[in-house]
């Protein structure tokens, strides 16, 4: 698979790279289709703003320029893009001026990608807090050591896991963002104290009434996800995935999450095979 | 200056290295002062405690054979000892098996210690808060966006800043730990839930009977470093620093700061130019 660094077909950055050292980065990792990175106007938005929290400057055009020529070779993949504060300062200190490092990697598109779309996934609870972080809430940065911690506690029978903060509020799954529908409402969990915004969760924000739904952004609990009539799992690589069981509730209810399914297929938002 | 990779001279690492993507790494500072790396056990000790926490091997014999070999020509510097969980896995979910990275840099020695040494130095408090993490507090990991934001926020006559967590306890500064002592007690925050547990702290612990004090972890509150007799911070870099002023409050007792600084010279704990 291909690798670009600052423009250049390389697989190595420096060992003071401020990614590397501190996990001061952002990044997005964007399906690729028929040449197309979809989606690319709102992983372009959020990594700015991203970029923006951690005071990392942010060349639009170039990256977009190098994204462009990695994804034309491409028929299927993911594109896994990052932008790092770049090398010097001293320790915490910012280096002045700054020359972030961007770094671009293409990686095989997941093969249970599709399986779990057509048969729903079961949902496990993780053990696992998430802390409340305000300042960093929402983005999509480089230290990511509680996701981790969360994935390697998953129970062999989930194929994802839902987390809560330390107030017990329902945040996110590991690699997902989350939605329950009660009715015609649609709810996924507010992100200002934790968790990663994803850019599939604005995208169903946004067009949730062409579906026929009402959605909304609200303090979510577990007793919410138990009492849902359908619940599901979004990201830019799976798109969407239907939650059969979390726990000991199972769901049969699978309607809005493929008339998403289908949008998203219409909408370019996900690969159409 | 020196860089080793996996015991080789190498400025560089894979863009697939996990402590890039995902900041999952352990590091320590280290002072080297005439081939020696100062309070060298604890140092690998602590690093062993971080690599367990984050599920990533250890090899102590390799690492402590390539630390050796980078002194042997170090007269004063710090070195920088990082273990990243290496290449590989699935997105959030860990290699099996992982191949750790041993990355180890040396820098120049800080010019300024010695001047904040002999004066004290003006101690700010952080408008940061510092998010409460139980499962990360304590160890050293390459997570460390908010000592990075925490430290962009300094004002210009600061030269450290008291971070407080969400719960305004008093956590510890953006690069040391601090210690405030009243009477013959002398105390510093416990690290239960943020925080990095310093090898200094842990000495000055270790050995505050030895300059007549007892000295205990506690919980800590910005009250306590208002009305202590004596305030210090401490890392391993920098031995220790005396407070003169915090906010409003200044100090003139800065007895117990110079019995510690001579026993760090005594024990070989810190350069001794």
């Amino acid at each position: 698979m291909a690798s670009l660094v600052n423009g250049i077909t390389n697989e190595q950055v420096s060992v003071h790279d401020r990614g590397l050292l501190y996990g001061q980065s952002v990044f997005e990792t964007i399906a690729v289709y028929r040449q197309q990175p979809l989606l690319l106007d709102a992983h372009i938005q959020r990594l700015q703003r991203g970029c923006e929290v951690l005071s990392i400057e942010f060349d639009e055009a170039t990256l977009l320029q190098e994204i462009g020529r990695l994804c034309e070779a491409i028929q299927l993949a993911v594109l896994r893009v990052m932008v790092s504060m770049g090398e010097g300062g001293r320790g915490y200190l910012n280096p002045s001026p700054a020359r972030p490092n961007r770094i671009i990697t293409t990686h095989d598109y997941p093969q249970h990608a599709q399986a779990y779309r057509d048969r729903g996934v079961v949902l496990g609870l993780s053990e696992f807090r998430l802390a409340r972080q305000p300042a960093l809430a929402g983005i999509k940065h480089g230290n990511r050591l509680e996701q981790i911690m969360a994935r390697s506690n998953w129970q062999p029978q989930w194929q994802e896991a839902v987390l809560v903060d330390q107030m017990e509020n329902v945040i996110e799954a590991t690699q997902a963002n989350i939605f329950v529908r009660h009715g015609d409402q649609l709810l996924t969990p507010m992100l200002d104290q934790a968790g990663v915004a994803g850019v599939m969760r604005e995208y169903i924000l946004q067009s949730a009434d062409k579906v026929g739904v009402s959605a909304e952004a609200v303090p979510l609990s577990i007793a919410d996800i138990e009492s849902a009539e359908e619940v599901f799992l979004s990201n830019c690589i799976i798109g969407l995935w239907p939650v059969r069981q979390f726990q000991k509730t199972t769901f049969n209810d699978f309607s809005i999450s493929h008339k998403f399914f289908e949008l998203m297929q219409r909408d370019g938002a996900i690969p159409t095979f």
